[in-house]
């Protein structure tokens, strides 16, 4: 398997960016990474390391996208900015897949662009796996790629969730919810009272109504669909809680539960964006070494698993049923 | 201090409503009591008791208005249901403030029918106080009332949000943020960075831009707005961690830290409904008696402050400035 890196990318790019996908090649033979990114900076960090230079190898990228520009702008700009030329090795299937910790916006515009969107979706989605009490994982779709959607939108957001679950984590017949202020059908806004609607008449959609933020821990529901903004708040509201709840506990003295580790997102890894023609990974902008080595590990399982071309088939079941 | 009780509202009434109005009255000379309800039954709910019938009584009210219906459909048919009565009350002068755990929608119908809205006030929102790293709280408006805002009604709750922050906790010059899925101004939908445009040239508003989920529980501002829909989302979800963490730490075999008190919302008590013209204090749905001994403790902290009279005088400022 093959990888492309923005090595550029995040808040700790390029050490620990270049110190993850170190220890993810050496840990197995079939595994080989590209760093992508400025040679000189790249080679020079990697010198520290001893590798083997044909399964890890340093791809030229002399431009960098910040984190405030324009993302469509930037891509169509800097064709050669790390995460372009990776999008483009993706695109040229000289690698298999790539992964990022740069700006969100920028690897969903370069995907939208270069890779190119699945038939029948519109805005590709960000999803992200929450720790529940049953043990297992929620998802919560989309997390932050597009802050406006329409019902049609989040119904594509819960044809592309409930296939991730099915693939990914093995749930057969995904329990779907629409994530509301209350579980009544006519709870919620204009959007989400229509958007309960369609999903109650798609077929193949085991759709379970809606669902309160209480509900996400408790694991009644595989996937949650939700528009971007509310996600994002939401996931960003998570991750200000468990360390505001760490700190209280570490403050009273007490230790830090081994369970505290799942709530660690900088421990996560990342997730594929969903919905385009190829494998890209999203990881948090301020993934470490160790966040970097588990989204590289996620990568490979979708790779494994034919994430992409199993989406394709069942997106292509879902507009043929429409039809 | 006078305070008609809805008696009826919430999952544990009448039980819990009446336990917790008989702490509240015994404990202090000045303190009065109506309980708003089905008389036979709230006079056999006493029956355990000793207390003063000249600071605890029962006011008849027939009928209830259940969780599912249509709040401003059952407060005009239900002349006599024990929240109408309560809010007619405190209309006529017969109770300094109200206090119920049944329905925030018919609560909040029932003030504005009955009460009717503060000036320049179109949607009254609830307001919710967040306990942060400060050891203080950051309060979160709205959180459920209005579910569609329009970006002016999201500048009210800010000068809402504002006055009470610094009436009830004694902030100057509150910080005021915007719930947003990013700092930078471009960020949101097109609704929020409408209410940016409008915050930032509102005067006496101490705006400090864009807050990101991770940021609530910094306590980097006093008060954050957002709409009903968001904020709902949130409250609940906020809730649901809680008791997600707090089984993980019971379940590890560790004692649950002190700081947990400050997350159970069952203790919390309640808020007042902001922007209508009278005390009306919402209380959560699942509230027991110690949660309504603090709701009541909150409505006499703001009765003390003068709250309604304080926030009429701020809104007629604000209105004022803008002519």
């Amino acid at each position: 398997m093959r990888i492309a890196v923005d090595a550029m990318g995040g808040d700790h790019a390029p050490v620990e960016i270049v110190a993850g996908a170190v220890k993810w090649v050496a840990e197995e033979e079939g595994r080989q990474a590209f760093l992508v990114g400025q040679e000189e900076l790249l080679k020079q960090e990697l010198k520290p390391y001893s590798y083997d230079p044909s399964r890890l190898s340093v791809i030229n990228a002399s431009e960098i996208i910040a984190m405030e520009e324009s993302p469509a702008t930037a891509i169509r700009r800097k064709k050669d900015a790390s995460i372009v030329v990776a999008n483009r090795m993706l695109k040229e299937k000289k690698a298999d897949a790539i992964l990022s910790c740069g700006s969100t916006g920028a690897q969903m515009a370069a995907a939208i662009f270069i890779l190119g969107r699945m038939e029948g979706i519109e805005r590709p989605p960000i999803v992200a796996s929450i720790p529940n009490m049953a043990g297992a994982y929620t998802l919560l779709i989309d997390v932050g790629a597009n802050v406006d959607c329409k019902p049609r939108q989040l119904l594509q957001f819960a044809l592309l969730g409930k296939t991730y679950a099915s693939i990914i984590y093995g749930v057969e017949q995904p329990r779907v919810a629409l994530l509301n202020n209350g579980e009544e059908e006519s709870k919620g806004n204009s959007a989400i009272v229509e958007t309960y609607a369609l999903l109650r008449q798609q077929p193949g959609i085991n759709f379970t109504g809606n669902i309160e933020g209480r509900d996400i821990f408790t694991g009644k529901s595989d996937v949650i669909v939700c528009d971007g903004f509310t996600g994002n708040v939401l996931l960003k509201t998570m991750e200000g809680m468990a360390l505001f709840i760490a700190k209280g506990i570490l403050d009273a003295g007490g230790p830090l539960p081994a369970f505290f580790q799942r709530l660690d997102y900088t421990q996560t890894g990342g997730a594929p964006l969903l919905g385009v023609n190829g494998l890209s990974i999203v990881c948090h902008g301020s993934s470490k070494r160790e966040a970097v080595y588990n989204g590289l590990k996620i990568a490979e399982d979708c790779y494994n698993k034919n994430i992409i071309e199993m989406q394709q088939l069942e997106l292509s079941k879902a507009v043929e049923t429409e039809a």
